[in-house]
This record gives C-alpha cells, sequence and structure tokens, in this order.
C-alpha cells in the first residue's frame, strides 16, 4: 500500500522532487531476457523533455536516463538483457535554477498541491512544487520505457492531444504520422496551426488552457483485464487519474454514454473476413466487463491549465493572511501537451502489469 | 493482488454469482468498538433493492443482510460493537428464477461480458451473467454500509441521477430533499417528471439508455489522500469505473476542464468568516494534488445503457455462427438508477480507507 | 493490506470466531477450468476434525464445508468446475455450547491472546477465544483443499508429527503409510504408542503439551520462489508462524544450520541417472536463494502446548485484579496434533500462489 | 506483490547487485517532520560494512549513504526533516574488483543462488552472485536506520550473537555492553575469545560456519501487530527468513516450545510494582496471538555457513558436465556475524510498519 508505487506484478515506485539532486523509479516483476538499455528508453523521455517548442517551458533538462541494477551481459548477443532483478532509473536534475523562493515559501499557490500538502504533512517542499511537480512523471516515462519492451512490438500504444481549450480537432483529419510533426502531438494538421495562434496569444496574456489527450492501443489480446476490482478500465482510470492536473477519464463513448440508447452501446459482433470475431463499432473502448475484447483500447484523460500563471489570484498565506500571487516561473502554458507521452507510458505500464496478470492464469 | 478486493486498510472482498444461493463479503479493517447491526446496513440496500418501481427491473429480491462475524456484545451497552475481527455479510438469492437460459448459453450478449469472460476463462456462468451481474453491487452497497459506520456524520455522503439520456437536470432547481421522493433520485422535481416519460417510451420501446451520476461529499477534513499514486481522486477514479457498465469518471470540472483557462480553474482562497480558509469556487473537485481540501468531494460516473434489451442485435455464438439475440427478461432499462446508491457505497469504501490511512501518518 | 488475507495471486480471506454462527473462507485468483466440488475439500477437514480421538477435543464438530460461489457446471463432463470468480466456503458451527462463559469473561487468560487484544481493540469476543480461537484453521484447510486442486498431482504435499513433549520419533522408522494409522499423524510405530501413553498421563495431570510438526512436499520444480522478499521460504516462515500457537519455524538444517561447516551445509551437485541435476543432500530443505531447487520442500513448525489447562494459573482480571484461572473446557491437551492439516494446508496454500507467480513470468 | 519490497504502510524497495555501480533503496510510507540525515543512517552501516576484523570478508567497501530526496529543510529547525515523500538513498559500490570471474561463470556453486536462479530466469548475473549477493542487504541497514527514527527512542532494539558453530554463549555472562567491543557482536567476553580461537581455525582450513543471533526490542506497546495473517511474530517471521542464508526463526522458546508443559508455556501475569500488569516468564518471546505483550520481544535467527569456501566442492556446470569449484575470493568465513546489524534492521523495518498499522486503528 505504498502512496508511490503502481502495478502488481509489473510495478514501478518512484522517488525525487522537482529541485533535488535527481529522480528516479525502481521497476519491479520486469520477466528476465529482455534486450534493455538506456537507448530503449531515452527516446521515450525526449518527447516529454521540457523546452522543445516555444509552447513549453523553457527549463533546460537533458532527462538522460541511467540503469543502475537489473540488467547483464546476455550470454549469446553479448548485449544486456533484463535479469528479473529491480531495475533502478536515475534521470539527474540540471537546470535546477537556484531562483529565489522566498515569494512563494510562505504561500499558497492556488490551484496547486500547496495548501493540501501543508495540511497533510506540516512540512512542504516549496521548491518548483517538491513532490508534486509533474517532473515526477519523467520517471513514469522510464519506467513505461520498459513497459513497452515487456508488451512487445505486438502491442501498439500511441495518444494525441485531442483537444485544448475550447478547441478540439476533425477527427475526420486524423493521422497518426501528423502527431509527429508539430509541436501539439496534434492528428490533424490544420487544428495544430490553430492551435499555435491559441498557444501563443494564451501565453502573451500570462494564462494557461486546459486539453484533451486520447491514447489508443492496438494489439492487446482479447482477455486481459479482470472482473469486479481488478478491470482494465478501472486500473486505466486510476492511472490516467494519478497524471498532475487530470481531472477526468475516460473509455470509449465516455461521459457521452449517458446519452446512448442500448442498441447503440452495445456493439455487435460478426465475423471478420478470417473468419474471426470482429466488432461492427466500439463503443465500449475495447472493454466489456473489464476485460479486453481486442479491439482498440480507446481512452481519453482531460488535463486542467496549469495552475501557475502570471495573472495575479487571490489566496492565503501560511500563516492565514489574505494575499495574492501570480507566476514567473518557466512553466507550460498548456501543461497537456507534455502530459501525451505520460499518457502514453501510463497506458503501457497497465497493460504490461496485466500480460503478466493474465500470464499468471495459465498456470 | 486481488481481482474481487478492494482497499487497502479498510477493504473489503465480495462474492457471488447472480444465481447462485447467495453473495456476500468480508469486510476487513473496521476499528473495533463501532455500534454496528443489520439495521446499520439494511437501509441502504433498501435504497438500491430490485422492484421498487417501473423503471427499474422487476425481479424481486428482498436482499436482507446477515451479519455472520466480526461483531460482539458491547460492555457497556450490551449491543453489538465491532471487534476489529472480519465483518463476513451474506445476502441470499432468493427469486433466481430457474428460466430457461438455453438461448443465450451460447450466444455471447452484444455489451455484455460474455465474450470476454470465454476469452478469459473459456468457462463462463451464463445464468443472468453469473459474476459479472450487478446483482455484485448489492455487496458493495452492504459494505458501504460499514463504511459509513467509520466515517461517522462528520461525513456526508450524497448522489442524485444528474441525466438521463440526453436530458440533463436543470441545476439550479437542485433540492438534496427531492431526490427521496421521485424514482429517479433525481433532485430537479420538474426533470424527474420528464423522465418518467422518457423511460416510459423507452422501456415501450424495447431498448435502454444511459445516465450520469453525480457523487457529492461533505465534511472530509482537509489533508485525506495522497501524492502520486494513492491519489484519492484517482482512487475514487477507479472505483467508479469499476461499477458495472461505467464508461467515464469526472472530478470537479472534469472532462470540461481541458475547455478552463488558469485563472478559472485555480479555485481562489480567502479567510472564511470563521477565520479559516476558505475557496472562492471548486473546479477542483475538493483535491489537490490527490489530497482532500477540505471542500465538497464532486464526482461523476456515466452509466451506459442496459445491454439486455428487447431490441434485436447481430452477434455470434460460441461455436462463431453468426446470429441474432434478443432479450425478455427482467431488466433495468437505465441501469443508472439504482446505481446511484452504488456510487454513495463506493465514494464511502474508498473514503474509510483513506481516513484510516491518514491517521497511520499521525503514529 | 489485510490482516485476514494470506497470498497475492492465489490468495484467500478467512472470517468468522469460534462460537459465532458460522465461519469460512473467500479463495481469490484460482485459475478457471479446475473440476472442484466439496467433496474435494471434505477429506482434508475431516482429518483436522475435532473429537476423533481422546487425544484431542472433544467439540463434535461436523465441520461440513459449502461451496457458495465460484463453480459453474463444465460445458464437456456436466460436473461443477472453478470459473475464475471467487470462491466463497462456508463451514457452520454446530456444537457452540451455551456454557456459562461468566468466569473468563473478565479474565486474562495466561498463555492466550486474552490481554493482547484487550490493549489492541479494547472489546474481546470471550466466547471461546472469539477470532482467536484455532478454529479459524478450519477454513485454512478448507482453503488449503482449493490450492491442492491448483498444484495438482504433482505436487504431494505430507505432515507428520515428529516430537511430542521431549519425545522424538526415531527418523530411521519413518513410514508416511503409518501417518494415516494413528491418532497422532506419527510416521513411527513405536513413538506413537509411547505418545499415547504420555498424553494420557498430561491428560489426567490437567496439563498438555507442545509439539513439532514437519512438512515435506515433493514435485515442485527448481524455479518457484523469488529473491529478497518474496522468497519461498520467507513466505513458508510467514504462514506456518501463523498457525495459532506456532514459536518457531525451520527450512532443511533449521536452527541447527548454526552448528554447520561450510563443507556440509552447501549441498553438491552431480548428474542423476536421468541426466539431470542431482543434490547428494538436502541441508537447505529445497530452496536456495529463496527459490526451489526441485528437491523436497522440508519445513519444521513448532506448535507450544495448548494455554487452557486445568492446573491453576495466576492471573488478572480486566480490572486489574490479581486472580487464578484454570480451565475445565473440551480442549486439545496437545494443540500440534491437529496441527499437522493445518500446516499441511498452509503449505498448499503458499505453494499455489508461487506457482501463479512463477506463471506469471512467462509472459 | 513485489519481490523487492517489504512492508505495508511503511515500506522500503531495494535494488542493485553485488558488481554494478550502486545500491539503494526507496523508503515509503515515512511520516513528515522527522529529522534526518545521513548521520542517522551511518553509523548502522558502518557497523556492517565489511573489513573491521580479520574475521570478516576483507572487500573494502566505503558503504557511504546518499540522501536523493523526502527531506527538506525545516522552517523551525532550518534542519532537514521528512516530508511524507519517499526517501531515496544510494550507496556506491567501490571496491567491485575487476577480477576474473570466468571461473564461476558457467559453474553452478554449492549452497549458493546460481543454480535456482538459472532455473527460475534462465540468465544469471554472476559477477559476486548478483542480486542474490548479501550486499543486498547493505540497503535494508540503510533503510532499517529510518525505520529506528520513525520509532523514536522509546524502542530499543539490540541483537548480538550468541552461537557460532557448535559453541553458544553463556547467558549468565550476558552483557549488552560487551557486543560493541568484541568483533562478533558477542554479550559474553569470555565466549567471543574462544570464538576468535575457533574461526581462526575455520579460516585457516577454509572453510566456515553457521551462527545463531538474538534479537531483543524493548519498549514495544502491548497492542501492535494484527490476528491471523498479519502477526507481528508471522511478519517478524518473513522478515528474518528473508535474510540471505537464513534458516530458522524462533520467537520467545522457539522450537524448543514443543518440549514445554502448558503450566511453563502460558506466562503468568501479576500487577507490578508499579500498578500495572506484569508478566512472570517470557516464553512466548513478547507476542500473544500475534499482538505484541509489552513485554521484550525475542527473536532468534539461524544463519547457514557462507557456502563459498576453499574446500573443493562436487557441482555441475551450466552444460550440465560434473566438476569441483573451490572460491578464494574475499568471503566472511561466518557470514552469521555481520548478519547482527541486518537482523536489527529487519526488526526495526517491521515495527515501524507496525507502529503506523497500530496508529490507523485509532482513526
Amino acid at each position: 500500500m505504498s502512496h508511490n508505487t503502481f502495478g502488481h506484478l509489473f510495478r514501478f515506485t518512484t522517488w525525487g522532487e522537482s529541485h533535488g539532486p535527481a529522480l528516479g523509479c525502481v521497476v519491479d516483476g520486469c520477466p528476465a531476457g529482455i534486450a534493455l538499455t538506456e537507448a530503449d528508453i531515452q527516446p521515450w523521455l525526449d518527447r516529454r523533455r521540457p523546452g522543445q517548442s516555444r509552447h513549453v517551458t523553457q527549463r533546460r533538462e537533458p532527462d538522460q536516463v541511467k540503469i543502475l541494477s537489473g540488467v547483464f551481459e546476455d550470454e549469446r548477443t553479448g548485449g544486456p538483457v533484463t535479469t528479473g532483478a529491480p531495475i533502478s532509473l536515475m534521470i539527474e536534475n540540471v537546470d535546477q535554477r537556484s531562483k529565489d523562493y522566498s515569494d512563494i515559501r510562505d504561500t499558497w499557490r492556488p490551484g496547486h498541491a500547496d495548501y493540501t500538502y501543508d495540511a497533510k504533512y506540516g512540512v512542504r517542499d516549496y521548491k518548483g512544487g517538491g513532490r508534486s511537480s509533474a517532473r515526477e512523471t519523467a520517471a513514469r516515462v522510464a519506467a513505461g520505457g520498459v513497459a513497452r519492451k515487456v508488451l512487445g512490438d505486438a502491442v501498439q500504444i500511441r495518444a494525441a492531444l485531442i483537444q485544448i481549450g475550447e478547441r478540439r480537432i476533425d477527427r475526420s483529419r486524423w493521422d497518426w504520422d501528423e502527431v509527429h510533426r508539430n509541436d501539439f502531438f496534434c492528428p490533424d494538421a490544420q487544428t495544430a496551426e490553430l492551435w499555435a495562434q491559441d498557444m501563443d496569444a494564451i501565453r502573451k496574456a500570462g494564462s494557461s488552457v486546459g486539453a484533451q489527450i486520447e491514447v489508443v492501443v492496438s494489439g492487446v489480446p482479447a482477455g486481459w483485464g479482470a472482473p469486479v476490482y481488478g478491470k482494465l478500465d478501472a486500473d486505466m482510470a486510476s492511472a490516467m487519474m494519478s497524471i498532475n492536473a487530470a481531472k477526468g477519464v475516460e473509455i470509449g463513448a465516455g461521459m457521452q454514454a449517458a446519452a446512448l440508447r442500448g442498441e447503440d452501446a452495445a456493439d455487435e459482433m460478426r465475423l471478420g473476413a478470417d473468419g474471426q470475431p470482429e466488432f461492427l463499432s466500439n463503443h465500449n473502448g475495447g472493454v466489456l466487463g473489464g476485460i479486453s475484447t481486442g479491439q482498440d483500447l480507446v481512452i481519453r484523460v482531460a488535463i486542467k491549465p496549469t495552475s501557475s500563471i502570471r495573472i495575479e489570484r487571490r489566496t492565503l498565506t501560511r500563516q492565514l493572511e489574505e494575499t495574492t500571487v501570480s507566476t514567473k516561473g518557466r512553466h507550460d502554458p498548456c501543461v497537456g501537451i507534455r502530459g501525451v507521452p505520460v499518457a502514453e507510458a501510463m497506458a503501457a505500464l497497465v497493460l504490461a502489469d496485466h500480460k503478466l496478470r493474465a500470464a499468471a492464469l495459465e498456470a
């Protein structure tokens, strides 16, 4: 019952604060014999890395991952493979600018976890949000890189940003390749251009904005997940809601399932060209009764706007005095953008765990 | 890592199938010395009980709960109190109509877990859905009755139906007392009347419809919950998504958080009349950084339409033959209605667990 | 983190008190498709049942187990098989003699958990020890019956009593068949006769005596278990020490490993007649580095004498008055005897869990 | 269900191999506001450090611990205090002598985990035992230093070596101060001298020898622990058996409880001079029904002889060829000596967890 561990058979524990010397995670339960080097993990971290466009935080962190344990030379290939031992991953914090934090040291920033951490712990690492900082998600992305190796190539995990502020993409223009071409992981090139304009205005206004991420996973066989409290969608909901600033999670039709009729929601089945079962629609997002159907998993997450904004907001000090606060730091005006690789990583981590859980029942 | 257990310190394990002799749960981790009789649990079951209006299933189940263990006479009052031992609760199935199930025995009902259970287990209890039946939620509601006793009167957990199909309530007419007066747990009397008409039409058409539930919890102190993977909202998301037919979960602004600006989403703080911190809005639904703020918790769940409908749907048999299926049984045309007491129970169960987890840190 | 649950993938939760209406357990994580009826479980309970000789308690409990959930008719055989759903097992208490407990209601019986339960919970079910009664072990034995089905015939779990009081068996006369012929699960017929005399004297003196149990498991393949904190022997130690009145656990050479030299303790290896690895000795009891070697697992447990004796002992009342107590009830003069099937069950439960955990890594 | 994590509320996860760049642990669940610096942890590591006498391995490791996360300046004292966030501790491996391991690369060393790791994982880090090396216990000792801070000064945890080979201490000469004066953590000065002679002979012979450790904990209040599967003694048994080379665990009378009569085993109670309950003996080692009595906890662990010896032993290669092996490295001839601080650490870790678990029930 750890507060910093996620997963059951395949599980990881993260540690580290925004402005400490390093952050990292321990990945436990990884099967042995899987080829694994830092080069398998680094590309995912690079996608999440700050400072890659004007639309994200300008903090400069190389986010170089080091593998400290859990791999050893393979007797056949000579290259490193997992040994079944825990994999310790570490990322050094490089750009912890020694700025003066005295202005927020005693002030609860609205929308942040400052007040609640103080209420819970009575002590708070105020430098960059400490443990509540989104820098913790770098450790998730690193662990997610290992999870992808466990899942193998058969399972493809992709995510895209589908909404920033009130502007949603046009799904008819969805192009997965486009996701890699713009600054927003946006699958719709035209919307990406409009978002760039929107974001410039928002940044200029010293404000921030929310977003929605959609994760699509192909290649999950029917039969992963479990009934009642080990449901694949319940675990996905927990995983996604644990991402900083997440406020909503949807599977398939999501909140709009309320508006459906039974004849629409219940995805019909027919035989495919290959003689195998085929669904005629996917309102259930690839999960029925908590267990995967073999269809694409479709998950959406809503990310609220960054709470660190230049616009002045009313708040209190720890000494219960009324005051105002405005943030000048290097913050993401839309934290949802860099949330895309994080949501992918969480999906990978849930699925690697469920792959192992499914295998256990083959005993 | 149980598939049928929920919670950490305060936890419960449910068992039983729709058409077996009984169902029940074991509640473990309940502190000692709490007065507890069946009368503390039965009223919550009565709210969920089938057959209470024409808008829900006509199955006749008294759902009488029995306490089989975990209580003993208090030396002062003589009445039963919890002893710290596991509390075993049992509800007998009475109305397992011995109807002929041969028509669905080999057919995967669309929208149900029939296909996925077969894919996972290779064997399936086809009578009334077996373990995947919503009858399992009776055990949750019973366990939730114990959770409420752990929370005490200071924490008030209420839920209401806020949408059926495309018709949403008018929030300006919200009246908690009204929830107890109509067949829909609807806080808006006028909408309740329209829903009754909607439901009659849907039932007549042999169809079904989805719904949204809103849970509001008052009296949770600031400081419950935990960072990163033990977040109060992540646990709520998992709890709510584990309810049969749930497809989406929202905290506070929920999916609409995407459309907000930072200056709106970050709830400002001021001193209240009592000299204590007060929030000026609640877009975060009472949770920041995974920890309660002391405001009302606000959680919404979307429930898809019942998959058992009279309208004929295309599907497959276990022998991979194309066929159609239509359901004649006694089913809820809107399973979201009876989901209201279930969502309340899940909220109580999460909170009782977090109350104990918070206390542990006072060590 | 339940106090009444054991295991990870294959796990069970027990409930019930000595003098309540019933006791039972929920077995979760059992793979689907395993033939299971009450007749698979009952024989193990029958071995543990009280009243079978003059050397054990005379309480008369038929200990008939009922399966309340988790099985369904197999489509091929028509007989019941597990479905993957939780298996609820219940045993009714029949002979809860309504004797007058007022004499021990306020007295802490020495050697029992009376004082510690009071210290922990402030309330105590004093009837027959409540939750701390060895009747709880009936639920373990029932769950163990399911575990044996998961393990299959390849894994053979046997236990014997090897010491009562100061008298130890002569290992040169070890005969597994003899275990079923005497009242003591003793593998040495001559010692069994002497124990009968010893026990008659002890019973007559109103005293009780301790014992040692040895569990031997054949057929466990090399590779079950796990490093560091999931060690097979660490889990066995926890399982055995959780048995009522257990005070010591040994694997292989056990406490006497202290007296060994390295050249004796390190079991040598050679090729067997079948060309497979063979160990020349088994000082390590079938476990190296927490993982099974493929040899017999050898585990010993020491069980202290029953604390309920006729001989008068000094103690305190709950009101902190000095007093004495002597027990007249129907108690086992050597609780270790009926501990034999319990120790077997715990070994089966640990191994079923590790079988599934090993399978998970084959993912 | 991690294989490298121990504990529930207060828990730690270890990582690292004998010859990797570093090893460490993540301690999670530590309450906030506890003063903690590296100086609180280092002294415990220093006691376990290799190379401190001729009787232990000559490997030279400074074992300097670094705290990488989880502490922050206290607003009152300015010194570092725990924040409730996970505490990452790291120890660099300095003396991983780049010796030639080609001789054992393909050979299963008898008594080691080489064969079982190969059976389980199919890949094995053969350098110094990899993950199965006793170097992993440095991480336990570091985590134990944090656990002691959680327990505070009221709980005193001490351990001593009471047997090496066949020579046991004379308990009448027990002197806790003496433990710090000799190379063996021996509480009996005369026996320590004899052990020095014994060890010189054993080392000269190229052999090794087993030992027994006794842990005594004072100051644990009555009421820690839990019934049935969360028993304090069951958790201690698991913790101690998880130590490398442990083969037996005893609580109180231990294996000798078998030889006791009921009137001896059931510790009587009387009022102490302070009017509080007092036990007249401690055959139960401070635990009844899995819950602490308030007496000293008394736990013993047997540690088998080091398996790495100069004496030639028969074994197999991975290619299933018969061979012999003898070890020339820098090994502890009695690994039980340095096991003393490890056993203390494990006791501290179990107790810190149970302290928090007990507090949770005060909710």
